[in-house]
């Protein structure tokens, strides 16, 4: 095989790696706290529909709670790995809608798109998948005709609207608006780290269906503690830097190891320590929240 | 230019743009008052999906309070504009099923179809979008085939059915059924009017994720009272013509303007005058409801 | 027409309708207790996209009651039939993740796949629509590529992947892995049967979004009494065997032709015998539940 054909085969396998990548798919994934009980969702999807009718429009969840800026981050850097690379997805918890922060769209190094006001949503995506790119959303060019009236409804006329252009390629990430320095508004938090032989951590979030109680220590943090399962996880959980709980849980790779109603630790679908009662709630039976208020520690003892 | 090709060229414009507001555009969106726990909208999208795979099926919301035609009404207006002409919409908060209701096929001037029994649903958008025509479905044509010893699910049977071949253009609008008088079953309310100083209306809806309060006042109405941002309105709320709330709220461009908590008075996405608390829920906080029992009056006090 | 050109259109006409039942229409369909409230959801919508762009993809209900594999079964059975043949449905209710309960796919007699652990949610469905054949899932082969180190969402890891990968026609019904024989883990319930002139059944389910009750006593077995609209219906309600409500409700086609607040009983959409209070809640009014702890017992008292 001759040099130039090698080159260009090269150039070829560059290109398509490349477009994989960064070519949108035409999916849009919406994310917000407006629930489901009246037109808002609806309305965002009836606009990208509008844009294109190639659209395949999904959902991430509605049920962010009102203006909580950490659980739409932590939603964020649960779901997006999950969807393809070129998926654009619009997150709008937006308690400062009207002043001045910034309307934006991530290209993480994953080749996911997220459309969001720059306000704390993108703190954990931003870590995890990394900054590609960032623009800002220029209004004048991308915004719904007819819309400069209101000022209260950015999801539906610019996030939206703007997802769905970028996705069914109406327009290109270039045409967002100009590109802003590699950094996001971000949640101060408290860090999962090893001190001696204990773990600290935050809890990021509750299993709200079940009350499972998730953690930020990762997998590969949780076995410096070298876990084997049927060892004891000794665990400490405090509010605010007080105590209110502290109890025994066995590590386990299933909940079915534990009798009914017994806590167990085990690693989560995101691959973090994770607390739970077989067939119960942790969560409600001891009034356990999520956030970074609520912090942990976690020790072992290795069975016989 | 000759004048025959004028004449062929404006003829080819007429059919296009005809076409772009009367033709299906293959897209069905449910309404109801079913919730999201059961089957009942799934076997509504089983329906459509099997009389076109082509269809794409979205939702307005399932979430309508049981019965409550007044709301469902509220969230055809609101929603439908955004979806593009040739949407196919249907609703089903049916009380009276399986009394002498019609169960009808409007089609608006703005080119949406709207699939639902003649109850009062229609009373809003018909107003807001107007009537083109309304046709009665006839359901010996248009009916599911053995579903005629069901006399319960409508929706799924009748409405989900005729929508999605209405959509897929498996049957025309004209094949719906035998054409109407252009009228429908509407519900009194009051209406947005301004007597002397003083704008009076009703509280259309609720906000239900915010508690924000959202009246039938439109800009237009609003403006001749001539409103600066930071003027002070004076809020008035009546239950059954009984006063339940009395307070001042600044009208505002953003919630941000205004404490934490504090009141303030706005245009919503509907562009209709509404009143929130910054982070917090107006309606919880005061016992406030929505519909037609629920009159407001509002008046001025310019800054200096 | 000769011979062998009649053999070749009854072979096209056998391989045509064999397909029309047998081939996967790209569609998927998602049951599971995950609720909406997180990204779990969206997390398997994410996956099933990863593998195929085409797919449709749709919910059945995510609001299980968490483990109640009796609920999935009864949801199973009342949506899945108005699905088209061809349809991939997902139902994770898995109290047992992790423990040694198969992971399955159920082909029915109707031509439906049902992906799901084999803990009971076949129950019924398996009796309705019958087993063509039924496969456990290799996960050699059929289990999204880096997830071995996760233990416990086999609902994303391995039954969206493996719908979506048959739905798609990545993999062949064959290629999900060995045959089982034709049986699956069934949970016990009082069957509907008539006993004199009285008719004996259980309380299948509640229409959650209006009170309903809905029994397993079908409109066939219901028929042996003889019905006319207007007869009255002597019905009594037992809990674990003790009588909690007694009462008479005429058998009504349509729930306006009672008062506001009354009883009737009715054929549901399922064509199974029901009782509702007209816009009112049977059950929240008097303490009902549903599932095999609940019985009832019904008899008829003939209009003059």
């Amino acid at each position: 095989m001759n040099t130039s054909l090698l080159r260009t085969l090269a150039g070829l396998y560059f290109l398509l790696t490349t477009l994989s990548v960064a070519a949108q798919n035409k999916v849009v994934v919406f994310q917000s706290d407006f629930g489901l009980k009246d037109g808002a969702v609806s309305a965002m999807k009836g606009v990208a529909t509008g844009v294109s009718g190639d659209l395949k429009l999904y959902d991430l969840t509605h049920e962010i709670p009102a203006y909580n800026i950490w659980e739409a981050a932590f939603r964020l850097e649960q779901t997006v790995p999950y969807w393809p690379a070129g998926t654009v997805i619009v997150s709008v918890v937006d308690p400062g809608v009207g002043t001045d922060r910034k309307s934006v769209v991530l290209k993480t190094n994953s080749g996911h798109y997220i459309v969001t006001p720059d306000n704390g949503t993108l703190t954990l995506v931003a870590r995890s998948l990394g900054i590609a790119a960032i623009r800002e959303i220029d209004e004048a060019a991308n915004r719904r005709k007819g819309s400069q009236q209101s000022y209260t409804f950015h999801g539906r006329d610019v996030y939206a609207y703007t997802a769905a252009r970028l996705a069914a390629g109406t327009i290109t990430f270039e045409q967002v608006g100009p590109e802003l320095p590699r950094n996001v508004v971000s949640i101060p938090y408290q860090p999962a780290v090893k001190e001696g032989n204990t773990l600290k951590g935050s809890i990021a979030i509750l299993d709200v269906q079940y009350g499972n109680i998730w953690t930020n220590i990762s997998a590969d943090l949780f076995r410096e503690l070298q876990p084997a399962y049927g060892d004891i996880l000794h665990l400490t959980i405090y509010h605010k830097g007080k105590q209110v709980y502290k109890g025994d849980a066995p590590y386990c790779a299933t909940f079915g190891a534990v009798a009914k109603g017994k806590p167990l630790g085990y690693l989560n679908s995101l691959m973090e320590l994770s607390f739970a009662l077989n067939l119960g709630s942790f969560a409600d039976t001891y009034h356990i929240g999520s956030g970074h208020e609520w912090s942990v520690t976690v020790s072992i003892t290795h069975k016989k």
